[in-house]
């Protein structure tokens, strides 16, 4: 079918919907649409994972609905859908969750998808743009170099419910293309690398060595690293994927999928030693402790990085935040949080 | 947990069920477990493929119950799994399928492993065989040289139904795994390749170049490959497959994916004159024609193999027929069936 010239979408002035907005990067990009003028603001969530406090401070403003919805019910899609004019599509399970419960794993991340590109046909949602992840390239030692957009996805090794996760992710990127291709539905996959900053949670795998950490060295304990160290990891700042999925409500493409990772990569014990040191004890420094077989880990084999040069020529966007800086904003937004709670 | 020493079901005297029974690989697999002395065989299939001739030749055996299923209500899962010792489970969607219904396809492949799962884990069956396919390695340029079972799943270019049927059988294997960490389900994976054979149809897109081929000689027309025929195929023959999935049964190994494939690839031209001389027509050669953009294609890169010998291993299986024995069956039983319905 024939498309349109742009699938550009403005922020400002727009109704706009962030289905999982009330999570760590859903609450951050409710901000960026209303730092950016947008008209109003719908969070869906369900709010299953606890996200009532990361949008506290938006009680009260005018511009900001917050409808409590499950994307598995698709009649509450519709309803919340009318007159929307784009979508960002966060609400997802990831690996440690589809290791307690893969049957909700694989309703939420692929058939939430699916209910979700229903709406947006029904309702003639003008873009979506979906958070899919580096999880589909894959784990384990054949996931190294430059990890850019059409590397393929490696298992081999990793647990179930990684692959599963990963596997789920492949499949909502395809639903979003087979909408395209099918009736035109325009639409931006953003893979997000490991996010971390300030509303920080405990259910991420790989962020688990930041606030780990931090928890430790508030303890007065050495920060645990598991193996020798050498593992890579590449994280994005919060903000600096809100900017992202406005960016990619606001550019012109459609029917593309971009990695958007964060400056660049770390090693874990890096990682560790620069969390101990930002909080001011670079005294405590990592212990390299065996793997505990008994919880999920991700590994990686060799030192990789996820390029986001595609980011920039897609939707004009670069990661602006060093790990440096994201760090101490989020170790301050902790130890904010745990003044306020004492 | 522990797991017992042995995975190993006999198919003599027990009572087994192969789900997707009246398929092209289902019902040649009730046909050999019947050969192995199995007690009962029972044959679960929603028939909405029209499978019923296939088993036609089935009706009045005493040994064999056919039960009209849907493997999406578990209710009727759970009633007909009651008392059976192993299942074969074939029902899927293939990619044709899932580029005019991706929904039916992830229902079926992705929630009806879950189903399966389900009620191999209410009725305690002991072993799950599961027809898992070469798509978990993908498609295009990146799937060359010998496939073994570590190849990671390359999908840069291919049809969002390909790649939404290959991720949906990654997650039918996975959800394998989870099942055997979690409450030991034994099962055994078979990665099946292109089958061909006598109950030959029309749903499986690289089989065409067979039956495709065999219609147009029939009709004194020139067989058509598209591009230059240089693309690699590696079929597996049914009667081999159907082997498989007993020895599976039978074959004390759990836990583990094995490919199944025939002797050797072919090429497509190879493959399409080699149909012409089956039918007596070694003049009607193969005409090249360019891709028709409106069809799933599934475009292979580099030449490639599909490796069987993990199966030896795990199995003791190996392919017996080659693609001229197979061949020449499968048209043999067309031409027969033609007469019949003249």
């Amino acid at each position: 079918m024939a498309h349109k010239a742009s699938a550009a979408v403005p922020v400002k002035g727009s109704k706009l919907m962030v289905i999982g907005g009330a999570s760590l990067v859903g609450s951050a990009t409710v901000d960026e649409m209303l730092a950016r003028g947008a008209e109003q603001v719908i969070i869906f969530d369900n709010l299953s994972f606890g996200g009532q406090p990361n949008i506290a401070h938006l009680e009260g403003n005018p511009k900001v609905k917050v409808v409590q919805g499950d994307i598995l019910k698709l009649h509450q899609l519709l309803a919340a859908t009318e007159g929307v004019d784009a979508i960002v599509h966060l609400a997802a399970y990831m690996t440690l969750n589809f290791d307690r419960d893969p049957w909700g794993g694989i309703d939420v991340n692929v058939r939430g998808v699916q209910n979700v590109l229903e709406a947006c046909r029904s309702n003639k949602v003008k873009k979506l743009v979906f958070s899919s992840s580096n999880a589909v390239y894959g784990y384990g030692p054949g996931v190294k170099g430059d990890l850019v957009e059409g590397v393929p996805f490696h298992s081999e090794g990793a647990p179930p419910a990684a692959i599963l996760y990963g596997a789920s992710k492949i499949m909502g990127e395809q639903l979003c293309r087979d909408a395209f291709r099918k009736h035109g539905q325009d639409y931006v996959v953003l893979r997000f690398s490991t996010v971390y900053g300030e509303r920080q949670h405990y259910r991420a795998a790989n962020a688990l060595y930041i606030v780990e950490t931090h928890d430790a060295i508030k303890r007065g304990e050495r920060p645990k690293v598991i193996g020798d160290g050498s593992e890579t990891k590449h994280f994005v700042y919060v903000g600096d994927l809100a900017r992202a999925c406005c960016m990619a409500i606001e550019a012109p493409s459609t029917d593309v999928a971009v990695n958007t990772s964060g400056p660049e990569p770390i090693t874990t014990l890096q990682l560790v030693n620069l969390v101990a040191e930002l909080s001011g004890r670079p005294d405590l420094q990592a212990e390299l402790v065996e793997p505990d077989p008994t919880k999920v880990r991700l590994t990686s084999g060799g030192a990789f990085e996820i390029v986001h040069k595609a980011a920039k020529d897609a939707i004009g966007w670069e990661p602006q935040v060093t790990m440096r800086e994201g760090l101490g904003r989020l170790l301050a937004w902790r130890d904010a949080e745990a003044k306020r709670n004492a």
